[in-house]
């Protein structure tokens, strides 16, 4: 994970919500993924997450690679579930140094993704790359995904199962947060950046607290790149995650 | 890609429309299969659609050829699903220069085809081979599988998932389609010639629509078999998409 | 497929009833393969069908022999499925020249069959065997599985999917059977005996449809080994079918 | 099979009720795999059957073995299904002369015990190792598992698999379990012992019926080490089975 | 097995609890992997039980390692099953002596962790590591899953399965538990420490019930790790277990 680090702590560009949720969620800039490589650069992001189809038309290099080996569109109802759609080795020939992969804890299907991970976590880790979990409980068990215990068991899931980083959500409090960080032990925590935040005060505060609390940083997407200015904002969560300032000092940045 | 496109353009003739839909689809002529590769040479088409079956027995390699390498009939109800029914290396013997696949976006086996793709897709590229993938959202979840932001997410999951090229309906209008060729980025789109339209001209008209968004071409099957003169369909269809011209222009040519 | 014509037709004689109905359908001499093996003997049958336990234990070579490598019994209920159990070198081994499979085109099952008979298709050509595909139609979705238009589908299955001859049900007149044949183009078609006829001249009748259909021949169990002279319908359908007699003169053969 | 024979027949020895039906079906003495090896041993059986941990740790080499390879317990509800939980290689090293394989006919997932059995049966054959296969209509399409067009229809399907020999219910008669012995032509043909009879009479005439209609032995279990005195049933089995005596010679032996 | 007993007994440290129900089992120390395995050193356990990414960041090598190689969360409804998440021979190189495997049986998925098990068994026999099964009878059709012959049945299954240890419930009462050991005869029986128990006595109470059942011993996680002083508890249970101390003796160790 040290690759995706400085002074411990990472901002990671999240950019495969095109599969998860349709180009719904792009504006007229940012559905280009040349516009998001060149925000990666620019931004002074410590990485980007792309799918495999991305990674092989658009990505130069310049920023650190996560590739993730699962996904699934935002149609099909039911219990949620993502199988593995790229090889670990395929991924390092892209110049991934990480692989990421979502684990939907709760489903009726977590336990062929448990198994799917523990498989590409292996063979990552045979080929110098870490394995990122994104552990999110998702499914008819899950009455509240947000809720301060389930975040936690999310971080610990992440940790029992190899992972060297975990992305979770943010419980709503930085105690949550911070218990979260606790279990999650020696596997780094990267808040997971979501839906765009009603201002960017609230997200950065956010961000803040997931810090405060111990995280090793976030990975944000439509909280960036839906911005009005994403570099602007690059600067502000660079600031407060890497420089550790202060939400104001942040905004200013 | 390029041995499929004249002038960055190219007009595919599908012929799997015999396992997808069953032989109610022909006419007298167009059920058989040397009917249609003299179609496909005399037409000037730049690639033809086939499964294994058909090529095994029919392709005499003046065409660039395409194997479909998933398929199913469309008896079945339930969520709809289609699996891999012949290896790449096996589609590499046949002479193909692409494979197809088709991914049903929105069924409970979504998953299950996004696995399969990410698989052959690697191995299609290893043999020199494009990785052509048809999206088309179905199952239960989807209420209209021509909806703008449906058909934009289609051509984004073909990009996601690292296809050379997708094929997709067209939403009906040019500016729907202009969407989800910039979310389909430096994936080459292919409009889907779906069942017969009323009128060639209707049909023309789409077709002109797509290449006016930005769409590489068309796979075409029963807007051309079907009609009286399927030569002068295809004569239509270079003219207006390799050649660039007019509706009207086209039906002249 | 040659192995198994003579003047380009042949006359297969089916016994997979056993696994397929269960043994309600023998009687005191047709339980018994060694009766079988030569009645296909005595009746210079042109292929015999067995599943493997019966060619493992009876088979001695006089007759070309095509081992189907699927099969199940009529016992479950539901959606039907019936998936390899004899691998294409095993059935090599045992001196078959083709591979027979069925596939329930319509079942919920369809695609994993589909699937399979597409890895033993290319399997059985590299051992230079021949493929040959059961396609009947069933399960909830299929409301008559001898509607002339599922019979030209299930037949126009057999050679998309790369069969070399398929094996299907009569659709009641030549005019369907004719166009299922066509619909086959150069994949073989055997019609299906299926269930005893109420009278031999019916049957025959049937089997001169659909050779005057342009069926390569037909697959015969029931109507063959349930008859009182299993021998005197042998050459009745040799007549027929190889000989291209009336039903009349066959019936004096 | 002919290491488990004696004049052609043989009395097999089944202890698999442990995982089968769990510990009730055992006494003070029976839970004890080292009294049932003595048994086996001191009662001249002509083969044992035991799942692999039992093998693996009592198993002495004095009485020829069965491994089964697959097994479940009595526990989940629903349609019937084991599978594989030994290798065919592993029962090998275990100095196992047959692997035995239970597939519910019948059941909702009939097919993946029969593709199992197939793969099985190649491995054992290859290893010199004989595959017996206990052939149980079950599941919900199943009104009457001991009927007799059931009971002769597990025999067929015995040996249409390739089973060298088959253990199937006995049907009630000796009519109806000879046409069972008739339908499994070449395959040999052993009663399952069964839940414990009202009486050993009961019990050994159920056997001589077998025995009378062709069956090669049986397997039994419970009517044996459930019985006050094992050795004097295993007396009256070998005197019944191997000596062909009648039911009173047999319960003086 | 050796490896983990002192005089053919052994108290081992379970801490896979933050995989199977979340953090809400852990105080402000035991959610540290870093105090558990100081726990296990200086409580002078004999062996301790991680999930592989606890043992991949935490484990020293000071006490014999047992991986859990599948588990799941408490969080999805049904059925209970749990897959491979870690391959025999990762295992190995973070220096296991063991792996443990959890078999639900009476899960509507039983058979796949029947199958995964004796997989697991053969490979880890193989490379001289022991197998130990956790036996749990769940799902819909367990009522009781601590009743005697349910708990005896879970024993049973172990030994049929080719466990080296199994791990079972406690069923409340001395003879229960004996007929438990009896049935798992050779393979070496571990209590499970279950929720932590209303007091220490009661505690202690069950475990030395367990071993004047012939238990070799328990693996105890909440028991311990939840408790006061957890070194006074391991004390404790050495006593009773190794030492094989009262009650009252134990509690003043």
């Amino acid at each position: 994970m040290d690759i995706f680090l400085e002074k411990n702590r990472g901002v990671l560009l999240a950019y495969d919500q095109g599969l998860e949720h349709g180009p719904t969620d792009f504006n007229e800039r940012s559905f280009d993924p040349a516009f998001i490589m060149r925000l990666a650069v620019e931004g002074k992001f410590n990485g980007i997450i792309l799918q495999k189809g991305l990674a092989e038309k658009y990505y130069d290099g310049r920023v650190p690679l996560i590739v993730k080996v699962n996904g699934k569109t935002s149609l099909p109802k039911g219990e949620p579930i993502a199988r593995q759609n790229c090889s670990v080795r395929h991924a390092a020939e892209l110049g991934a140094r990480a692989v990421g992969y979502t684990i939907y804890a709760g489903s009726a299907h977590e336990s062929v993704m448990l198994k799917e991970f523990g498989r590409i976590q292996e063979e990552a880790h045979k080929l110098n790359m870490a394995a990122i979990a994104w552990i999110y409980p998702r499914g008819e068990a899950i009455k509240n995904d947000s809720a301060p215990e389930i975040i936690a068991y999310a971080a610990r899931v992440g940790l029992e199962a190899g992972a060297d980083a975990v992305k979770i959500k943010y419980p709503g409090t930085v105690d949550a947060f911070k218990w979260a960080v606790k279990c999650a032990g020696k596997t780094k925590v990267f808040m997971s950046g979501g839906p765009r935040a009603p201002t960017e005060a609230d997200f950065l505060t956010h961000v803040r607290g997931a810090v405060d609390a111990g995280a090793a940083g976030l990975a944000v997407g439509r909280n960036d790149w839906q911005s009005a200015d994403p570099l602007k904002m690059a600067r502000a969560l660079r600031a407060l995650v890497i420089e550790d300032r202060s939400v104001e000092e942040a905004m200013r940045a």
